[in-house]
């Protein structure tokens, strides 16, 4: 069918309201938060229930047309670009309910359209917890959170995306629906299918519900904020943290550039001169809250923190975190470019990363900032730059190609939370394996014989 | 290549001493522990080494011999139970090698034929904690456990076998070796394919090297039994204790059967007319074990237990974990045969599974105990019979049929951690959906394109 004749199909099926086809809608389709080239898609639809997005998936498939599914676009590899200029995009933001929040059995069963942070606060509201917490959460969908295994700032205590799915409902690229997991804790009938599709960026199958697990929330908590002359010993810190058995939920980085270019912008007092700032937050049980925020300050004082805040009030709790909610929007202001990286590694590696990351930027000239989840080893050095400035950019990707060398060298990963996508698929195989490459395509190919699934993502065919 | 060439050429490869061609040898290794009818292998092989291992791979798959790997064979679904009678069984029990524990980082890198229990009592030396606590860890292997996504007390709280696999090595079915994971928190480097090995019951890869999640270890617990006159309100009090916000690291159940079947055995005064017994650890911080241990014996006290008896020090502790110990060994030496199922309903619907499975066993005459990890629904309905015995058999094969039906409809599944195997592979599209099985077998087909891995467990092709 001519992409003419599509479109009045759909807009037959889903109506008109459901069906994007001018110039500025396909435009505003073309992107996601990823600094890669857009690719405008033949048309954009929205189905307003699973039933039709089970329908839809069976008629692109049936025409052989490539298909992208797209949350909020919050991606920042890529992975919701579409493919083609011949894609169809499929939106889920019309598929927002939450359809139960169960306190018996602690799960919620949801849509895959609904925002995280809407969940959150819903789950929040029944004194229960979701821990998930990527920084897109305010924007960012559940079904999009699974395709990228979204991580956060609670994924050294808490875990990532993947460690709260207990099912999940898809289509798969024919339209048939599959079913795995359960409402139960342990469940092992059939293939661990909802673990293959945690961060298989919308290539294996089309979510169409979640079940996720829920936790009892945390009875307590306190925040506190450590300033270091510099990096190492911020970095002994953390290790120091960890080898006294306490996970905090959070155990944040920031490093001089972004301390100082935060507090040029939010003027909140930051100490300018410092190496690196620890923001860390304790909870659980009030006492365990109590002994462990004992113990960690001696740590950051062993360490030779020259100054450990620790937050009397709510109100002083929501200052400390400002500095870390404040880091990325405040860099990305100072250049039009902003290439926000993801190079993880285990957390005793810290020190010997931040050190190659400041040295790859000074060898290619480049101002780079860098903050992150410091507990995991998960660092987000962020490039400032104008990728219009073409002998600029391509400094850029090789600091970046660089630097991913010494991420993999130091017993790391590519990508700890922000997925392969486009943007790094050509590393793949430097971290894993030739067999593992293979292996992959076989795996999609498998189950997506016509290559209609983003197919461009994760591991080209 | 026949059969007695094959021998010949790995006897050379291997040395004589690991291929084990013998009658009494192949005898050994055609059952495990399911009650199941035993398949004779070609012959066996133990290969010393994860080199081997991927050269035995290669070997079988380039002479298209169908393979069975075999840890200890405690499988409770016939995932050990080689396919056909030209099958050759690959041992892992040589390649036992812890390989690093990792203190600053959380995380030990470990061979495939580890024991499950060595691990747990070398990573508990470094004072650091590998939860997953299988029935059968003192014999079952880390690879058998990740294979079949083991659960065991804990899962409660700390989750199953998948909850700790950070990344695997394994070989797939043509002998390449495929790497995925890392010794990061957070890594979304490709397709999750550790997710996906997990609970693959053998057929989608040969796991050659596994790094797995440590956490650091409670540093307080308090054990309890509570008595209770019937089922249901032993039932209200585990929903009670999770509406409490209480996550108990074990909350375990005995019926009266059981309860009786242990006394009978042990002689160690357990309330013989009680309907059921909970058994509850609680751990953590030792204040918020306190706080816990109040919190629960109110909620027990509430529904109506008629003694609630906390452990004072650590022999007591042993004595109430003794009953539970004792269930499965107890009711196994009832009569020849045990039948131990598996059937997981969402916690909340124990009471109506419990009611629905001594009704089943009534309506079939059969002998049947029940015990289980009453916190995560995950119950152990045992029956006691002799298979010889082909009428009664065939009562209790019907008997299972209906428990899973009540199962399914009451938002449970059919296995909670012991596997589909070949035990449960008919029940599969029941619980899940035609779609589901065919995506399953195109899967698996890709990824094994000459069905010779474990081909009849599962989705049978």
């Amino acid at each position: 069918m001519a992409s003419q004749a599509l479109i009045k199909d759909f807009e037959q099926f889903l109506g008109p309201e459901n069906v994007f086809s001018s110039e500025v809608d396909r435009h505003t389709y073309s992107f996601d938060a990823a600094v890669l080239r857009p690719v405008v898609p033949a048309f954009v639809i929205r189905p307003t229930n699973v039933e039709q997005l089970g329908e839809c998936v069976t008629r692109l498939y049936r025409e052989g047309v490539p298909m992208t599914i797209r949350g909020s676009g919050t991606n920042l590899s890529g992975g919701t670009i579409p493919d083609k200029t011949d894609t169809v995009v499929i939106l889920t933001n019309a598929l927002n309910r939450i359809l139960e929040i169960n306190s018996n059995d602690l799960y919620a069963v949801v849509e895959p359209g609904v925002v995280t942070a809407d969940l959150a606060n819903a789950v929040a509201a029944k004194n229960l917890f979701y821990p998930p917490d990527p920084g897109s959460m305010a924007v960012s969908t559940i079904a999009g959170n699974i395709a990228e295994n979204a991580g956060g700032l609670r994924g050294l205590k808490y875990g990532v995306t993947k460690d709260y799915v207990m099912g999940v409902e898809f289509f798969d690229a024919t339209g048939a629906l599959v079913k795995t997991g359960s409402r139960t804790v342990k469940c092992v009938t059939g293939y661990n299918l909802a673990g293959m599709l945690v961060q298989s960026e919308g290539t294996l199958g089309i979510i169409s519900k979640a079940i996720l697990k829920l936790v009892p929330p945390p009875k307590a908590s306190k925040a506190m904020m450590a300033v270091f002359d510099d990096v190492q010993s911020a970095a002994e810190a953390v290790a120091g943290i960890i080898a006294a058995h306490i996970l905090p939920c959070t155990l944040e980085f920031l490093d001089n550039n972004t301390i100082v270019r935060v507090d040029d912008f939010t003027k909140i007092g930051l100490p300018r001169d410092a190496g690196a700032i620890l923001l860390i937050e304790v909870d659980g049980h009030p006492a365990q809250v109590a002994d462990d925020a004992v113990a960690v300050e001696k740590v950051l004082k062993e360490c030779r923190a020259r100054e450990v805040h620790v937050a009397k009030d709510a109100a002083e709790k929501t200052q400390i975190w400002e500095a870390r909610r404040q880091a990325l929007p405040v860099l990305a202001r100072v250049k039009p470019t902003t290439v926000l990286e993801d190079a993880t590694v285990p957390r005793s590696q810290i020190p010997a990363m931040m050190k190659a990351i400041n040295e790859i930027a000074g060898k290619y000239r480049l101002d780079v900032g860098t903050f992150g989840h410091a507990g995991d080893g998960n660092l987000h050095p962020t490039f400032l730059c104008d990728k219009r400035d073409k002998e600029e950019f391509a400094r850029v990707e090789q600091a970046v190609d660089e630097m991913f060398d010494v991420a993999i060298k130091l017993g790391g990963t590519l990508s700890g939370e922000h997925g392969i996508g486009t943007a790094k698929a050509k590393w793949m195989e430097k971290e894993t394996s030739r067999g593992t490459i293979l292996f992959s395509q076989r795996l999609r190919r498998a189950l997506d014989p016509k290559g209609l699934l983003n197919n461009t993502k994760l591991v080209g065919i």
